[in-house]
């Protein structure tokens, strides 16, 4: 074994058994809580046309890993992401479906470029989408189903940070209409810039900035803020949402953030886990294009557990429940061994020992034997 | 929804609920069938450099879906097999762990081209390696453990297909020695082509075309054929392999059948099911490059399901186990039911209802009711 080890494109890794098997089970209690919801798995391909994966985002096609396939002669591209696949399925394939229709999946994303807070370029995306509706009630579900997922996958202690991507437009369109662009509005909100603003003629705004933080506090501000009622419906549903699930998540509001998405409707979120700057997650409302100018409302969330599973989220110590068995063992004691749950490791040489294997226990002529 | 069904590559797909979740369950079992026999599973990317998927194998190079990554600005591919970057981990980053190796794997790869049987692109392989031996011991393990694993998903009635991959170059090397290139010799028995034997000057080797069938009478056509004894060894290893399966698949012997690899040492299998004429899994021994002219013996084996999950493999008909809860629920209750196994749907509007949304039962105030 003199060769020097094999190197990876960077952003791409392998998964030794620790992680991996982690990954496993991660991703099954995460699958699992959210088919306990109704949300029936789909597995859509890793490749597709580009123009499905990115639609009309310009931002969207730069990100692709594209390539020529040489069968069809188009360029495909691997899948950046699963939502956008869920919601092709969902508008044709299952276009028929009744509705809501909820779907959910797991699988693994590729990224042309890592970021610098995420060097990887390949990871696991898991999520649900409810199509069909983006109503209250569909939005704390999918917030709920969320929290319910989490808990499942052993993800204590999550924070759950809302923001209202449309209050710039409900704003500017009722009690605070403003000169500016609208876009370098949102910019300078997004950014918590009160300079901008003031610059802007926008100072108006100025207050938004502030009603940011705890949710409860945030709201409250947001309501004094609002003197018109323009917001109210907004700020009931978010009380809405959050009331089924304050006692399982810490819960923020940062009306203005974006989010880094551009595809919301009326609410979304962002899922954080103390120790990871990042996002875990993140979810909302959203449209599913459908052609001449129609769509479809929808409400989902993604994860991205690989941070946590690199931290240990869904690791075991097996090593006692891995049982060497010498040779000339009994095969009949061994499967029922494994059918209770046991990881038997057999000897295949003499020189083949319990500990070298990793194996906490032998099984000796009376049963398992700690070694 | 007027929108045309949006159109995938061809030979790439989207899986629906019913068959995403059978084929979910069926790695489940796979893998934990493996698992409990000591394997641990390893999780290599989707994508790697086209040199270390293909190796110096020119005609695997040419299967490789091909890629330049913008990133690396080298050329990499997706996997088309998990196998052999399994085999990179073990000589790399696992060349120091303590042999035999264990590890198992399932995920996703994706050919350049379809076959004519299998029109699909993109395949789930699931499979095992035991690494640092290919023994007999070996071999009867890793083919044992394949048996589990197919039981574990419900693959009843299985017929293991062995052959002896280096037979024609121990007759050759010994009491049959030819003046025909052993290639052609190889391609001829492979091809089962009598007069092609005959034309080589190799009419020795015809007795080699009828020893193919039923493994005990194939094994005694063999042990007839082979006066000298040169196959001694093989038909014993064969017969130990057998040995602890014999009740739980059928066993036939092809001992020319090449099963399309090129790469297996000195034994190899094919794993077919009624009712499929391609093969659904096939392993055997083979040698890990590790540089140097240096190689690491191992056995393993890999599964292709995806035919048996098109035909209802791990399906589930879960109708009767989803129940609908009408808006104004109990939260607490609704959640037992899941922790009990039970999908819950609930209403978002007056309008949802449960024959609708699939569901066999209904949450009354009293508990569930059949609707």
């Amino acid at each position: 074994m003199t060769k020097a080890p094999a190197l990876l494109p960077e952003g791409l890794r392998d998964r030794l058994p620790r992680q991996a098997e982690a990954a496993s089970r991660v991703t099954r209690a995460l699958v699992d809580a959210m088919r306990a919801h109704g949300y029936g798995r789909v597995a859509p391909p890793l490749a597709e046309f580009r123009e499905t994966l990115s639609g009309d985002d310009a931002r969207a096609a730069r990100d692709l890993l594209r390539f020529t396939d040489p069968v069809s002669q188009r360029t495909l591209a691997l899948r950046p992401d699963i939502t956008r696949q869920v919601g092709r399925i969902a508008t044709s394939l299952l276009a028929a479906a009744p509705r809501p229709l909820r779907l959910c999946y797991a699988g693994q994303v590729v990224k042309l470029r890592a970021s610098q807070l995420r060097p990887a370029r390949e990871m696991l995306q898991v999520g649900a989408e409810l199509i069909g509706s983006d109503s209250v009630a569909a939005a704390r579900e999918i917030v709920s189903v969320a929290i319910d997922a989490l808990d499942a996958a052993g993800i204590g202690s999550a924070t759950i940070d809302f923001t209202l991507p449309d209050v710039v437009d409900l704003l500017a369109s009722g009690p605070l209409p403003v000169a500016a662009d609208r876009e370098n509005l949102r910019d300078a909100l997004d950014a918590k810039d009160a300079g901008a603003l003031v610059r802007l003629g926008a100072q108006a705004y100025l207050p938004l900035l502030r009603a940011t933080g705890p949710f409860d506090r945030a709201l409250a501000d947001l309501r004094a803020f609002d003197r018109e009622g323009t917001l109210a419906s907004r700020l009931d549903a978010l009380e809405a949402i959050a009331a089924p699930i304050r006692q399982r998540a810490a819960l923020t509001l940062d009306p203005t953030e974006r989010h880094g998405f551009a595809y919301q409707s009326w609410f979304g979120f962002q899922i954080f886990v103390p120790g990871h700057g990042d996002a875990i997650g993140r979810g909302g409302g959203y449209a599913i294009p459908l052609g001449e100018e129609q769509e479809e409302p929808a409400v989902g969330f993604s994860l991205y557990p690989d941070p946590l599973i690199d931290d240990g989220l869904g690791a075991a110590n097996e090593a006692e429940r891995r049982i060497f068995l010498p040779l000339g063992h009994d095969a009949a004691l061994a499967a029922s061994l494994r059918a209770d749950g046991w990881r038997t490791i057999a000897a295949l040489t003499e020189a083949d020992e319990a500990g070298r294997l990793g194996c906490g226990w032998s099984l000796g002529p009376d049963g398992p034997v700690a070694v």
